[in-house]
């Protein structure tokens, strides 16, 4: 790979990615763009702007934007249409993130010329994977640079040195490690590595930081409805919202209650397993309450091939193949699914608990009629289940009596 | 179909199954045999003894039996080493007894010479189909009598008048109908009909009966630990036992602190959709607690294999397959995984909650060396990522060029 | 059900489907429409419109209608971009014509006011449950009369007696019985029962109807260019074509080189197994063709999804699930992978057999400068290889140190 | 990676190799164990011997071994069970081998106290990851040498110069560059590169090795028994071989016939597209052999679950994942499924297609009496046939009452 020109870096304004900026300017000796995105982070972006600016990025080179909308409309909804989970548990909270970030970083890089992006992830991890399958699946003559598999800056020892060289602002409290490592976006809030690292030993109550804990959150459950239109949310008690504020309303609520906290020991797509705290408040109600009023607008046959589906779809998210064929096919198959699962569900939310209590729909193929222990005035007629079994055995009673044959 | 002769009647005692019982001696003219279970439904038997006893049925010809080990080891451990769930939901209590019901059916009509098995199950539901698939299945020569289906006592009140005609004596509390309809087991709890077909309004508290509402749960959580030996639960807090009496003691804690409730639409086999109360206490924790421990002892190829297959197997079990070629290729693969599940999990309980917090094994796949964010002392080559990412991107970088090129 | 009024029949002309006409008006006393279709059978229609008047039927409740083009471009191709096979060798032709049927029956309903269809398709079969599948789910409310289940006219000899005492003409050649049961339609012939109930037994010669016996077909190979757009074929030689012509002329050069004998022992969704012969000529040439084409402009990814799915695709199609939403489902994540199956392949034909030899277009993926043994010019860095492995290793590694560990 | 001490190589014999071996001794200075396997490869053994010992091996450490019966009974059989090809075509001969292989060299490699495996793989291939993946699972502390990921003897020319400075003999036919590369086992011949590289242009004849032109083949078919015992082959026409046996058998009377020939464009686990031409005569036989006699042995619950599962199965195997879990839970459920696939087959060879006529079987699930268009004697009730059709389109019928109402 010959050395990039132009770089567009995914910059978020902290320690890490300063000196990753400046690391680029002084190894490669290249222009520098900053892109920081507004995920529902919740950190202010001006920041990162006066210190980008600092570090002698120039305007035209400092890109900030607020992408929740589109973050919340066009990946996290399209997931969550999928009842999405990671090795039975995890909403993939981190994975759904990081394409729409390369998708900005490649488009700001069409946009400026410049040759390459550069993100901050880990070697070890899955981010990585992420951030360069999407980045290269979209555009496939970019150059990625991932300072972290190519610096010696391994020590944190190391890294205030080269910051203190090249003159980049160390808050206090950064001088010293933090305990464990942390990704949040509107979905979620993720936790790993240092205290979190022994598996058996319970993740200390500081570690959480977007839920209350569940024996601290109100002693009364709450009822909310969740509306639903061809399968995103669309209302929180029966008030419209846009999606970006539905799931920010989600959060609220999740989080006020103690929903959504999982501590999870996970395989990584790089080959070991890690060991996580998540918190998805909103998302944890979101997906109780997809499946909700899929339970009762969606037909059987559609419901189990999603499920059957899922653990492909999710598999793709989290080893970030959001940008491939076979994940487009899917996504096809599961959005085909939710034609008409639109209506809306109540959800009992309790001192860490979210759980569906009702569903309605003028979609539903609920019916009474056929399913009533009352009489069904003819809607069903009992007899045709002794033809069904009969059919339905058949093949089990050739089974048998060849077995009984050939024994 | 020519009359039965002779036939094995699953009996509960209670005035369902001796209306059925007087009905296939007046309707057939048949010798009736009783098969009463005790699967840990929380009842005495001795009743259906003497009830059976005085409907004029012999004493060689009345069987009691407590199949609660058998159930649980047999049927209930296998199932669970599949974590499977149908819909999403749904840990398949009632689906799971069913053909252990069968089995002893069919095996006492063989020992007494019996050429038919009844059930009490009705034509609209999914037992009659797992009653009968198995009854086939294991002899494809027993004919098998469903009386729901058959005769015309389609009213609470024909059946009374029917009770009556045969001196069949009715406890006063079941002259009225009951508000909704049970089975339990030691697995779990269902109730459904009536008051609860409307599944928009939420269930009426006295619906449950062997969980407390999370809200009178404890005010402070529990900790407890499984240990696990090649996927089954062997022991809690350290203390070996046998798995009945693990599942009646998770049940008992599950129980208390209000958990494994469950409020589900569901999509029947025969074709209707139906809502369903499920209370599942102890299977509930056995199902995190197993999550927890193939967490870090089962590989993620094998996995996520798991994951995929099991909609299909919870799908073949909630059909009534279980006695089938591909229930048992599925088995065959999911004991495969399980070989090294052995080890302990920490579980908190608290108001309706139950998360795994912590989990250790001999056979653990977690290495500490290898994810550390620490030095990692070469367990791990962060360049090997490069050239992992650079092969998994090159189909994606193929297509992305093609596509450039042809559109 | 209450007793038709009117019904719309599947009719052919033939001594069948006429019988089934006069017992719908004797034993219904209803009145009757006709709908013969032209699927490609290679029969004529017009005999079947002068038998239906002399039968009775008023020329306007007559009707007869080409179908050949929507069958193949609705049906025959949606399904072959599927590269669907049931159980492995079966190209579904008589599944597949099914769901046509019924639509034009139910539609035919709709438009002259019936308020049930017929179908000629035995109890035994997995036709019956194809027509009335596809009748409910376009109209729920249809009734479907299937006489060969009610009726009792179970021998040839009542059927004839029937016929004669209703004066319907019975051409001489009919009077003896068929020695197997035949199925046409521009796809496939089926033939099956009878002389070829023994799957032990070779097919005698005299079954096979459109193709001719391998050894009598032309000594010299026969080498042809089918053309595809989005997965459809479009063209042969050079010659652009609509659907059924493509499929005629496939037919013929598949029929001319023996081409797409089947001889199948299948499982019937009724629950036995049925022993049949196929010959899909133009099919067998489709499906060769179809795969030549994706091998080089289909990924990797997309392939290996498709491939999982296609037995549950097949498996729906060949149970009557045409009309299903899982079936829909498979067919958008089937469709979205198609976009850039565009191109030529060579087939060469011989001596039954059909073998794709060459395969090129414009939509390719094979990238000879990536796969080159010769100098590739810096495409492809071997040494990504190392890390490639490296980290699909791993997970490997740490169970084979765990099972050292532990053993 | 500390340089290897000792490494076991898997030596052909040929010049390659034989480089390799050098290179291995001037580069690491390691002592070299070589290790020669009979896989059916059709070449003579002892010529490796010498030439190892001419290159400076000691006697004891050359390793010559005839593994083509642990081949054939522990991994192309197993293989054969799930009817596995690949990309819906490869009958996987390459794949298979490598694990053997690898096996031996790793035991080998212990025996004999060698800290290091090496193959002659490129970098560019799917045989690396094949070897690498295998060795490491089998061994986690193993260093693998794969020097053509390593050395810079990137042109032929390059390589000659080696040769020739360290003394390795180069017979005069190998001074050109070969037009193709081949590889061969007792399962098939595979050949790639060069001649082969535009995949729209035909295959010339010369590159076939092992099977006539079906134009050659004789005029005549042959028709031929294959029998089986719980899914492997055990005998051809009535007589018992060993495994290596049959398919030596099954090979040389497939390529008197011309079967088994593949022209493929297949996706390389690394990432891009290649084309190889294939024979694999016996296999071909195997195949179609196998599937007749599953075809009246095997249930369709049982083979569609297994259909569903092939895809992943051959991926897997494809993929070097032969040592996975997953792989071996595939392999329980496969296996659990051959149990009663015991009776024989017939087969007709003619002009490059082998098919399946006829098949018997004690273990038959097919029954006569079922399926026949006779009088079955009440083995099937045809009015069984309208319950089952009723129950399994209630749902069709509810979804197409709810799309009235919401339209």
């Amino acid at each position: 790979m010959s050395a990039p020109k132009k770089v567009v870096l995914a910059y978020s304004g902290g320690l890490d990615t300063s000196i990753i900026l400046k690391w680029l300017q002084t190894e490669y000796g290249c222009e520098v763009v900053t892109f920081t995105a507004d995920l529902g982070q919740g950190e202010e972006l001006e920041p990162a702007r006066a210190k980008a600016e600092l570090l002698g990025i120039a305007p035209e080179n400092i890109f900030i934007e607020d992408v929740r909308e589109e973050f919340v409309r066009d990946f996290v909804f399209p997931m969550f249409r999928a009842n999405a989970v990671y090795e039975g548990l995890y909403l993939l909270g981190t994975s759904i993130a990081r394409p729409l970030i390369s998708k900005r970083l490649v488009e700001i890089a069409e946009a400026v010329g410049a040759d390459a992006v550069a993100h901050g992830a880990t070697g070890k991890g899955n981010d990585q994977v992420r951030f360069e399958l999407a980045a290269y699946a979209l555009n496939p003559d970019i150059k990625v640079i991932a300072p972290w598999r190519e610096w010696d800056l391994s020590s944190r020892t190391k890294l205030l040195e080269f910051a203190e060289a090249n003159q980049i602002p160390v808050a206090k409290d950064k001088r010293g490690e933090a305990p464990f490592s942390v990704d949040a976006n509107l979905l979620h809030t993720s936790s790993e590595g240092k205290v979190l690292e022994d598996p058996a030993v319970m993740a200390p109550d500081y570690v959480y930081q977007r839920t209350v804990h569940p024996e601290d959150a109100p002693n009364e459950p709450e009822f909310i409805e969740v509306g639903f239109e061809q399968g995103d949310a669309v209302s929180i008690n029966g008030e419209a919202m846009s999606p970006a504020t539905i799931l920010t309303k989600l959060n609220e609520l999740g989080g006020k209650h103690g929903c959504g906290r999982l501590d999870l020991v996970e395989g990584r797509f790089v080959g070991m397993k890690s060991r996580g705290i998540y918190e998805t408040p909103g998302g944890t109600l979101l997906l109780e309450a997809h499946r909700g009023i899929e339970s009762i607008t969606m037909d059987r046959g559609a419901m189990h091939l999603k499920d059957e589906l899922m653990p492909k779809y999710a598999e793709l998210i989290y080893n970030g193949f959001w940008y491939s064929p076979e994940r487009e096919m899917l996504q096809a198959a599961i959005d085909a699914s939710q034609t008409h699962v639109t209506g809306a569900v109540r959800l009992k939310l309790y001192k860490g608990s979210a759980t569906c209590v009702g569903r309605w729909s003028d979609h539903s193929l609920y019916s009474e009629e056929h399913v009533t222990f009352e009489d069904d005035a003819g809607a069903y007629d009992q007899k045709d289940a002794a033809g069904f079994i009969q059919l339905q055995a058949l093949r089990l009673k050739l089974i048998a009596m060849r077995n009984k044959r050939v024994k």
